[in-house]
């Protein structure tokens, strides 16, 4: 089940080819390396704002001309706006599905979950490949521009991330566009490095948030964290700010069609509520509580309807999925030109009060939307969040000063429907992002709250908007269980401080209701397709087992140092492992653990030949000094390295003999066996390691290394 | 040199008592446990924020008095008022650096060396004391109320680590104040874990800033760092938020005194510049080496002042002490109180264009202050930022639309005034944080070179509030080489998010260039203090040197399992050493190392006397199960433990046995001899620990520990 996964190695693997290439390297090579990490982040920044504002000015010109077009329509007749409005979603959807399944499969979903997997040590298949960023690129346009219940902000995420990795590789291989020059980024750490901006990168493009970017790439990466790594993290999202907000300033002129003021979520709240009394904190409590339920309830589904969708229906192959997102398109268009019809328009409020055009004038964004209604002078609060793009929507929720905007029905069937279109939507091979229609959905129920403790209490200065706004952040809560990123990205989203307390209250109430139920969206996603996440935590029961109870009765494949080219093969064969420890005879005749040789290194050195050798005795380390660079060593971008099957040798060549010693990682980390697995696991995760030895009780100490031994000098 | 430090242990110590208790734990207490944390978390939030308005109120109130009193005196005689001034200013800062040299020695300075050093792993006797905490929170009212050249703000920042430690013990023990219900965080991980919290709350207090706050913990913790603790320490930042601001609107109702809008800093410039041209960028990078310059310059004088005075002066003895702080106080009287006498007024500008008081009303704060003026509609701008609390003066340096008040002759002779007095006063034996004079400094020259972008780029947009505010950041960044917490702190106290960039592309150079020079101002009095700080990365020379050769020809000390008391405490008192293997016969007759028996519980054992035994032989397991708790080893919070000198024991005694097989750490971290220093330094650093093993390489492989085996379900 799930794509092919491999685990990561953060190590440094200290074979001679390393040690050479440390000895080569001098002071400018150093000064080097530091403004190439530079020129990166800066490029990961601006790439990504780029992409970000060319997906921003897709969508909202198609989503605009769409409108325009069937507002104008409907002037007339209502069956042809109808038509129109479902013929051009679906023609959206359809391109979207097509690019996913014929172009680029690894483009459909959030990528988050993979995304995270791959900073927590696990390498998908295909995620970060340039046909990816392609896909996700044209496919989120279509699918969020085709007014799907889903959103861009995840993919988003995920274009940065492949950004970042691509420039990584100086290009993309596959395509002929890299460089050598700048091909220096060759371990797992370095990627990993880059890749932890493209992602803080791509949150801060999304959401024009470049703290709230930082913090997340912070919080989903809390292993191997360094303060250097943080500063060249936040510039790179401080860049795309730049970016984003040159290509806006750029745009106010009318340059850009319908991409005016709308695109990039910045809803002002700042005319919003300004205190808040501590009668409120029951009502947002509540609200705390709904977030946690539905937020659950939400990844129950999702998870339902993912794994049915696996094991059923996309298995039949991409037109049953190119069929199914067409299907989706079809109903989400209905409902939401159907329903709005249904709904009786309400009289505009008295436009002195809050100073806001009802209803809006044709061919705007805007309030108080002016859909199937007799009279002039009134607005269909239905139509004004479901008729609208959702980025118009959650403005319109969360809008202050517009009291009793909504009716509770109109609430309660846009929350019904939505969530259920949101339940079904998920999954299906387009890209898509969980967070504006988690966002939607939240302000809703927000809202309806809202609506009730503005008639409770009467006397106090409450505002529904910021009830909206609570919401938002509680169903976020509960379905992500993100804490410190969420709140910042919302405060950033907001421009609004003062409600940081509010919100996070909010998100301490729904994470807890949360967490009771089960685990997060990204979590339970990512168990689902195989990824398997290390918590920043050992579980409990780990404190009282042993190293050597986690590997039972493990019989360990080991290879003498110098092996018999054909029992490599066989052994490499035989099993599925990737690492394997080398054992030689010391001295005195009792066995020397000299170091672990990786899987992928092996293929390499049979695929070569060059250092076979006819006799069973080790070569001195002269012998092979020329014959390996570093390079050669390092694995594809695209994960899927050589496999063993592919090597092809002759009956001569596997009498020959190899010697493993030059090739081997000669001191990966070892733990005695009686270590408690709590403390393995932390070494584990802290270093982002992939092997661990455990290894006897030692037999003496030659030394003590405390913090005294560590600060030398040079 | 220096005072007695002593590593910090974040390892988990699996011995029996350990053992033992964790087998006791249930559901319940995991509960408890949690449920403790957070409500440790909001405490440390009050606690932190009530200490942080009662150190405002107070210094708010005393700067108010004084300087109605003497504006209201020289109405009359200047001499008068000036005799006031000095004698005000030198009775706060006598009782300031009175209570320090009499009652809580370790409350001098800004304290966050010392609480870095507690966060990198080692302890500083006494900094998180109960009359620490006292002695700070009063000091430093004498020390900022008396106006000396420093700040409230890194004291702050150690008051809260005070309230976190003293929380984690339950209370002082020796004011009988604790409370054993309480007393569960006995590691000093947990203990770790709350000062983060208490550190974050600090600069939050300080700065107003929760978001600052956490991100300032998490650049100088970044080894050992979990979300779960993020989002706490978060918490805490918010609870510190609401405290504060929920006094402040208390205040406005005028029942604070002189405590009005001042005393927290934010330095609201919303109203400055809004945009920026290319042309600009240059004066900014300008404003960016300058800063870099005069930070180093601050770092390097510092440094030489403060070893000077730790060689001759402070020997002393604390009369020197009192005099030295005493004669500082009158010569920083004299100096803004002189040279604004010698300043020739400005007539005020048109008050039409600002819509600012000028000269502001008498017993107010504010811009425009008329200081020996003849003539009514005059004011004196060396006054204005001179003779002045460092608050108001700050905010008039970064007042928007007030071109050409001040004079470049005033800035620069408060500029090089303010400098040497900050220099001077670095290292006195009172409460003092270098924010506040760092941002004087830096935005003096900021605004000095924000007076020529006006004149040069006549017609651009040009706010010289705006260049005082990046000079603020530039002066922080040359000297204290903070960044992305300093980024996210300046725009949180001025609540500005539009100069995120600047201020960043500012510090970026800033930075860079001070690194040319020196370390940054916290690193290098840590490493006067003899507080040994390890670095986020390894030095590059140790990737080419071996764990063994870095403990070079070491001897070590190692004890039998059962060893005579008498050669245990005549090895306890030979060496210093804090940790030791001890070694155990196995049954083919090879030794084996059984685990790390540490000092400080050796003295525990030697001191209770309960485990000695006649046979030098094992002991059951069974045998010692009652005799110790895991609480009886604790380390006192003092850290000052009992040393060997202390314990007396008889003869009978010295010929007795003691087993330490059930006392010790069973499973210490190991590195073969031949791991490179780099990546044992990464092992140490990232899991906080205190010793590791050099040992042999391992005979063979038990096993290997992958992943998949960490994946484990119970
Ligand atoms: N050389 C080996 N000999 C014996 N067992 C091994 C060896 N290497 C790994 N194993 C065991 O085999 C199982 C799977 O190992 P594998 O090497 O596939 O690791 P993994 O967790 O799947 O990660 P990845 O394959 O991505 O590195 C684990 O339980 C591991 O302990
Ligand atoms: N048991 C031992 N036998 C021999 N040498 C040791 C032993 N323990 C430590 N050393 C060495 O002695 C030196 C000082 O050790 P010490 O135990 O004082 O550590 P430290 O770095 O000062 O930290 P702290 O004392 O705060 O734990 C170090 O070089 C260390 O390698
Ligand atoms: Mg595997
Ligand atoms: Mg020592």
């Amino acid at each position: 089940v799930g794509a092919p996964v491999e685990s990561l190695d953060y190590e440094v693997i200290e074979n001679y080819a390393y040690r050479e290439q440390q000895a080569q390297k001098g002071k400018i090579w150093f000064t080097y390396t530091i403004m190439v990490k530079w020129l990166f982040a800066l490029l990961i920044g601006i790439g990504t704002g780029l992409a970000a504002v060319f997906i921003n000015l897709a969508v909202e010109n198609f989503s605009g001309w769409k409108y325009t077009a069937t507002f104008s329509i409907i002037q007339h007749t209502y069956f042809a706006g109808y038509l129109v409005y479902v013929l051009i979603n679906l023609a959206l959807v359809f391109s979207s599905v097509f690019i996913v399944t014929h172009f680029a499969p690894a483009a459909a979903g959030s990528g988050i979950p993979e995304i995270k997997g791959y900073l927590n040590g696990v390498d998908t298949h295909g995620i970060l490949l340039f046909r990816t960023l392609v896909g996700k690129i044209f496919g989120s346009i279509g699918s969020v521009g085709g007014g799907l219940a889903l959103g861009k902000e995840g993919p988003l995420v995920h274009t940065g991330a492949c950004i970042a990795s691509l420039l990584g590789q100086g290009g993309s291989t596959k395509y002929h566009l890299n460089s050598k020059w700048l091909h220096m980024f060759e371990s797992d750490r370095d990627r990993r490095d880059l890749v932890t901006c493209g992602c803080a990168a791509g949150v801060a493009a999304a959401f024009r948030a470049p703290v709230g970017g930082v913090l997340f790439a912070l919080e989903e990466v809390t292993s191997w964290w360094r303060s250097h790594l943080m500063w060249r993290v936040f510039f790179t999202s401080a860049v795309v700010a730049v970016v984003v907000r040159s290509a806006m300033s750029w745009c106010k002129s009318g340059k850009c069609g319908h991409f005016g003021s709308g695109g990039f979520i910045i809803w002002d709240i700042s005319d919003g509520q300004e205190d808040y009394s501590f009668q409120e904190l029951l009502p947002m409590a509540i609200i705390g509580v709904i977030g946690g339920l539905l937020g659950a309830l939400f990844n129950q589904l999702t998870l339902y309807i993912t794994k049915w969708r696996r094991s059923y229906l996309h298995k039949k192959g991409s037109r049953v999925k190119i069929f199914e997102a067409c299907l989706i398109s079809v109903i989400t268009s209905t409902i939401s030109f159907g329903l709005p019809l249904l709904r009786k328009c309400s009289p505009c409020p008295d436009s002195e009060a809050n100073g806001i055009d009802c209803p809006r004038p044709p061919g705007m964004d805007g309030n108080f939307v002016n859909f199937f209604c007799s009279k002039d002078k009134e607005y269909n609060d239905l139509a004004t969040i479901f008729f609208n793009t959702q980025d118009d929507a959650i403005r319109n929720l969360f809008s202050a000063k517009t009291f009793h905007e909504y009716s509770a029905q109109s609430l309660l069937t846009f929350l019904v429907m939505f969530y259920t279109l949101a339940v079904v939507t998920f999954g299906t091979a387009v890209p898509a992002g969980q967070f504006v229609p988690g966002i939607m959905i939240g302000s809703t129920y927000g809202r309806l709250v809202g609506m009730f403790v503005v008639k409770f209490y009467k006397r106090l200065n409450v505002e529904e908007g910021t009830y909206a706004l609570l919401g938002a952040a509680s169903f976020l809560g509960g379905s992500m269980r993100m804490t410190v990123s969420l709140c910042v990205i919302m405060v950033e989203i907001t421009n609004n401080l003062k409600l940081l307390p509010l919100i996070m209250l909010v998100l301490l109430v729904s994470k807890a209701v949360g967490d009771f139920f089960n685990e997060g969206l990204y979590e339970v996603q990512a168990r689902l397709r195989g990824i398997p996440l290390l918590d920043s935590r050992p579980k409990q029961f780990m404190r009282n087992m042993t190293a050597k109870e986690a590997c039972k009765s493990q019989q360990v494949v080991c290879f003498p140092r110098v092996v018999r080219v054909g029992e490599l093969v066989s052994a490499l064969r035989n099993n599925q492992h990737n690492g394997f420890p080398v054992v030689d005879q010391g001295q005195n005749g009792e066995t020397v653990v000299i170091g672990l040789v990786l899987r992928s290194h092996l293929i390499v050195l049979l695929q070569s030949k060059v250092d076979f050798q006819s006799s069973p005795f080790p070569c001195g380390p002269r012998g092979v000094l020329n014959s390996h660079k570093l390079s050669d060593f390092v694995k594809p971008a695209s994960s899927k390295g050589k496999s063993i099957e592919d090597i092809q040798l002759s009956e001569d060549d596997l009498q020959l003999y190899l010697d493993l010693a030059p090739f081997l990682n000669p001191s990966p980390y070892v733990v005695p066996e009686d270590m408690s697995l709590a403390k393995v696991y932390n070494l584990f995760r802290q270093l982002g390691l992939r092997h661990i030895f455990v290894v006897p009780r030692p037999s003496r100490v030659l030394g003590m290394i405390t913090r005294k031994d560590l600060l030398l000098e040079e």
